[in-house]
């Protein structure tokens, strides 16, 4: 996966977090994944599926993060991951993701979104079948971190 | 989601066991999911994505009816969730999928497959943004039991 096709993920994920919930995010190193990763407290999953490209989307937000971004989201304080906020946490990930389709269009990439699955629990691990790398960038904001694992492969 | 969505996706899972891993499953009675839903020991998501459908599938097995399920297709005996239960879950996510959308396609659907994810932990929930219904079917086989949810939406 190269950076062309990493980019739009970051750069979409500032700008939903900056306009929705007014939130500066800086990004961190980009890291190729091996093996099965443990992940935060509350995630979201959309496949990505197209003319030469297809892949998936992992969003993952620990506790305070999460709490922070959705509280400035809806205006509201939310102190647990409740029902509200997992929605949130599909929403986010259909903006973001719906940004990232919007600039890969830019390159050239006609893709379609999956709906996103939103997951909680404890000592969840997701794996890939992928053959290609995965690409996880961590992200920081002044609440906590958040991850986006993007893993997208040509087909063709 | 009606009847003749929903119908591919039990077709090609009795099929790719039958082939795969010499399993007999017998569906049971499919049911609309509301809110958030515990799953099994080992899960797989797909994405679907295309002209005029989207959605996922999420197929989930307990533990005793996936070691059966891949020491049958792999002629080997598994008894523990390892590394290659998790990839071969990957795989059969895959086939049923492929199966579906190649029996969607004979009632004019075209959708794309994303990559499958592969999730395992304890007290999994995992809930989706959707408004239409989401249907999970029930399959038992004479180690145990996994559960198909599907959840496509006509977008146009």
């Amino acid at each position: 996966m190269d950076s062309a096709l990493l980019n739009p993920f970051v750069g979409s994920a500032l700008n939903v977090l900056k306009v929705m919930a007014h939130v500066d995010a800086t990004p961190g190193r980009p890291e190729i994944k091996e093996g099965n990763v443990a992940w935060g407290d509350v995630s979201g999953l959309i496949g990505l599926a197209g003319q030469g490209v297809n892949g998936n989307m992992i969003i993952s937000f620990d506790r305070a993060c999460i709490l922070e971004i959705v509280s400035k989201m809806l205006m509201e304080q939310f102190l647990e991951i409740n029902d509200e906020v997992i929605d949130a946490v599909g929403e986010l990930t259909n903006m973001i993701c719906g940004g990232t389709k919007q600039a890969l269009a830019e390159q050239g990439y006609q893709i379609s979104m999956a709906t996103p699955i939103m997951m909680t629990g404890k000592d969840i691990r997701l794996s890939q079948l992928s053959k290609g790398p995965r690409i996880s960038i961590p992200f920081s904001t002044a609440a906590g971190q958040f991850v986006v694992e993007a893993n997208i492969e040509r087909t063709k």
